[in-house]
């Protein structure tokens, strides 16, 4: 049914391409995961790929054609007066039944189980700056546990601190600070954090003791039995300068370690996994091969009980419909197209529009609209119903299929998933993403054999295996097996490398006063 | 004038209070920095500090209260139909005449002459990143550079990560985007920084080309007599990850060490400064200890021909009409007329008002309201004639005193002062900021002595010795000489203790995609 196919390595003009069993030539030279046409198309027509539309012939499109940005876009074509898909909705009309596995089929990783009650695949200590102005101590204090510091911990992963440019100049009490405080809040509780302090400067709007309040603020790791503690606090302006302050967060951090250190790792279901999913420098093989694959391993996690987690939504944008089918509850389903509403607002305060995505990247890739991407994006998400739509940072606390609003930009993204509590991020990317992020794993996938090659420090796993003649279950079946391993302990490539601090991006809304 | 009194220290009810040679008993306790009423008021009525308008008696006001949020708001009162003051604008009407230094007079300091002219107060190696998703590369390149690592080249003052959370998720050619690459143009060629390189990821939105052409970047201490190079780009996508940028960058790096280090400090004027001005955390003291003494300085400044630069937007507004009066041309005054109205559209997208501000911190320090803080803040201006306004990040080209639009916050105003060129800050507070900054030294200057005592590892100044009856233009004369040292390459307290890295915070506008 599709209009378009896309070229697995580049071809030149002249190649005979065997369509429906008919054999046409290459009008123009095709780049590796981009589109030809298989079709005549006249200027204004809509053009299918995965049996849906992907935009409009801005010109005439003639079979063998490249088809990209010069003659196709995401409105009906000049002069229509629509810029545009209009989406016919529908909701919960096609709601999936999840087949979950027996008890046999029960499979358990090693995570450290907290007080309450959920587990952690990583065992960090995280210093946490309200505000940019405690951002160097924090540093300070967390460059102190570098090294052979830790060889007294050998269950802890790591010091980490929590440094971000905003926490003033913001409007106290106002979404900016709320979803501030929300995002450090959903980091200082974490699963896969032991302890915690917070270090702030003292005269900012985000004021530690107001975060902890307004959040009800326990640290995971630092509940004891019938017993809440709130994480230690450090202020520089009582403390009486940087070096204090830095000398009393190293002293903190080693009581926080030695308690940290007692945790140890015991069986757990999987059904503990909370695995949010990212894609990032997609390319025209990403909605084909590491998408799917990953949606496919979605499915099996679900099967078992876990969370599954899709996010971005400008890159979701364009695809709404297929997702308002399998929601739960219409009340679920009109969550998620409010978000679409209301990005329409956001990206249009400053002239911008939701569809200015995809980047240069992505259309190097092969990708010419939004509904493209968008449409490549959500097959991360699966076959199973839709059961929750969150806002950005929030607690995830439904198993299945969920979806959190967030930016599609990476370290914004998962910094939102992470806060949520996912204990995995599963991130698929064709033009090579190099993201880590602590104290959450990421497993990175690539979508075609030239970048896995290119990059095997960075990339886990290899789904352009895909186009080589790989069954997608097998894939899928890898990606499961290599999430749950990495539950267990297994590093991941960007852990190995150490990345994953300077990933921490809490979205600012502004304004920035 | 006044209607109210400042306490420079904690008073008890009862303490009786000399005022216009009649004695009055205080009615409350007045912490110290907070005001106290020296004449009744009836709800709705004006109340006059600095000779100017603070604020309006929102409840009866007897002589001997103490004045704060809860009798005094922005507003003409309940009931009044008007929610913010109205302020008389008159353009270019008190334009002072500057008194140049004679021959005599003029100072030097012991500066880098750059190939393009301008001089800088130190020698920095940058390591730029174009996005956050090469951040992480970006520190590694600049960790290999840490302690005995610059052993041979002496003549630098280190390597700088410039590290950010922005990058892509923006809107091509946006404002956002173009504030991006102004900010970090700014700082690839600043006459602190010997020399840089961009690291990008490879599909970001901010293309390292891109910004190099539309910036049309040449790094100032990489011009060579009549052969102008734009800084070496990585792009890790193309250099197959991130170890083997990390290898690549850190050869390129020691490239540019060798060069850097080949500057050397000669006598330049003083008239190469440029002279950023910041507050943050500010107190009641502030307006009347080291804002003043600061503006005198830098009337000295203005007066040798060097750049004199007021920031802060947010913290200027409602006391604009002193500035207007003193600006050159009505142009220029008009801009920032227009700043205002601007501003108060961008924070009344979120529902927010610009008088958020201020902070908490300036609360307990005993500023009411924003005409209050801001009429203190305005007094780091000085005195002379205001010669032009510029946007955020836009490279500063006049000398004498001129305005940047930025945020009142610390690390985005100063981020935004020295991509505009300045090669000194010089930073008031009254609660205790902490900030320090790469490639540009902050001089720290404390509004009263017992902040200077409590954190005398990061103040370098005690202006509050005014309270204590030295002349102000005694700690005026104190400031400019401790800057000229500074030029010349003495440490400041922040440099002393290795901050200003964190700090590193562009102005991000959005929306986030
Ligand atoms: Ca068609
Ligand atoms: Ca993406
Ligand atoms: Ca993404
Ligand atoms: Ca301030
Ligand atoms: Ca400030």
């Amino acid at each position: 049914e599709d209009d378009v196919a896309v070229a697995r390595r580049s071809l030149e003009k002249g190649t005979p391409i065997v369509h429906e069993a008919r054999t046409f030539l290459l009008r123009d030279d095709i780049p590796a995961g981009h589109k030809l046409a298989v079709r005549d198309h006249r200027v204004g027509e809509p053009l299918r790929k995965y049996g849906q539309i992907i935009g409009f012939a801005t010109a005439d499109i003639a079979q063998g054609d490249w088809v990209h940005t010069h003659n196709l876009g995401f409105g009906k074509g000049e002069g229509s007066g629509e810029t545009a898909l209009q989406l016919p909705l529908e909701f919960c009309t096609e709601v999936p039944t999840v087949d979950y596995v027996g008890e046999a089929e029960r499979r358990s990783f090693r995570g450290y189980r907290r007080a309450d009650g959920r587990v952690g695949t990583r065992n960090y200590v995280a210093i946490i700056s309200t505000v940019n102005c405690s951002a160097s101590t924090v540093r300070a204090i967390a460059d102190h546990f570098r090294g052979e510091a830790l060889h007294d911990f050998p269950e802890v992963d790591g010091v980490i601190p929590l440094i971000h440019k905003s926490g003033c100049g913001q409007h106290l009490g106002g979404e900016d600070y709320k979803q501030l405080q929300r995002t450090l809040a959903g980091f200082a509780n974490h699963p896969n954090v032991g302890g915690c302090l917070l270090v702030g400067l003292g005269c900012e709007v985000n004021q530690p003791d107001a975060l902890v309040q307004n959040t009800g603020l326990v640290p995971a790791g630092q509940i004891a039995i019938g017993h809440v503690e709130p994480p230690p606090i450090f202020v520089i302006q009582e403390t009486g300068g940087v070096r204090k302050t830095t000398q009393a967060g190293v002293e903190a951090t080693l009581k926080l370690l030695r308690r940290a250190n007692q945790a140890r790792r015991t069986d757990c279901p999987v059904s503990e996994l909370i695995v949010g999913t990212n894609c990032g420098g997609s390319d025209g093989n990403s909605g084909i091969t590491a998408n799917p694959a990953l949606g496919l391993a979605g499915d099996m996690f679900v099967r078992q009980g876990a969370g599954w987690v899709l996010a971005e939504t400008t890159e979701t944008y364009g695809a709404e419909h297929l997702l308002t089918r399998r929601a739960v509850t219409r009340e679920v389903a009109e969550k998620l197209v409010a978000l679409m509403r209301w990005w329409e607002w956001y990206t249009g305060v400053w002239g911008a529009t939701i569809d200015a995505n995809p980047t240069p990247g992505n259309k190097k890739g092969g990708i010419t609209t939004i509904y493209e991407k968008s449409l490549g994006a959500v097959a991360k998400a699966g076959s199973t119903p839709l059961v929750e739509v969150y806002p950005y940072a929030a607690r995830i606390t439904k198993k299945g299929l969920t979806f959190m609003d967030t930016p599609g930009y990476d370290p914004v993204s998962v910094t939102g998933l992470v806060a949520g509590g996912c204990n995995l991020i599963a991130f698929t990317t064709g033009r090579g993403s190099c993201l880590g992020f602590k104290p959450t794993p990421v497993l990175k996938i690539a979508s075609n054999t030239a970048l896995y090659e290119r990059m095997q420090e960075d990339m886990d796993i290899n789904a352009g295996a895909i186009l080589d003649g790989v069954p997608m279950e097998d894939v899928a079946r890898e990606i499961f097996e290599a999430l749950i391993a990495v539950a267990s302990g297994k590093k991941t490539k960007s852990e190995l490398q150490g990345l994953g601090e300077e990933e921490f991006a809490p979205w600012t809304l502004g304004p920035v006063m």
